[in-house]
């Protein structure tokens, strides 16, 4: 049936990542996803802050290390075939999103194109100064 | 900033897929996350049920197709890289989990090892006649 604790997380599926995904402990909206290693995943539990490894980067991506918005983890979750990760989160900042949207998913899709439904809790131009 | 809707969803990340997470529409919890291609995305939008690509079987999983848990989709969202879907979904039946539980993520990672924290709705073993 389900995997043993030495296995879990999963990590041999995807070339050593597992899709992680950030929900609002306190309101349930998902906030975003991203991929962890076992570094990264590691890490997450040792400090209680969400870590991820960044694809685009390829390295440690240690959430909010720029604008601040870390990521307190509440409680962490692995699904059936421990595969996938969940983290239930205390989103400091009240953004996830580095748009400057509360979560990742603003976007919804409809027969009329794409509708922003998400709002904006900061400017990313005053966050990320570049 | 944002991929235009042409592009949308970018599947062009992980050989044609991605990565889409079920979330209960009246309840906010995370049920399960999966995988789409194009044409499971196309036939999602279409028929208003989700539908899945299996990597492990290598074709379309209609979700539910077999145990009737079926999930309406409400309404759908993509997140700012467009890599990731999110789906509210009315999950038939009460639960996602091949495993009778309403979500996958039925475990908790804790100090004390894996707490299983979800209830179970169904029986497998009665569900799946094989």
């Amino acid at each position: 049936m389900s995997a043993t604790p030495d296995s879990i997380p999963d990590f041999s599926k995807m070339d050593g990542l597992v899709p992680a995904i950030a929900q609002d402990a306190a309101t349930g909206e998902v906030l975003m996803m991203a991929y962890m290693n076992a570094e990264s995943y590691a890490e997450t539990l040792a400090t209680g802050r969400a870590v991820y490894f960044s694809r685009s980067r390829g390295k440690l991506w240690r959430k909010g290390e720029e604008s601040g918005n870390v990521q307190m983890v509440e409680s962490l979750y692995v699904d059936c075939d421990a595969d996938t990760i969940l983290l239930k989160v205390n989103q400091i900042g009240g953004a996830a999103c580095h748009e400057g949207y509360k979560s990742c998913f603003f976007r919804q899709v409809t027969p009329q194109g794409l509708q922003v439904v998400g709002q904006r809790v900061f400017d990313p131009k005053q966050v990320y100064k570049k």
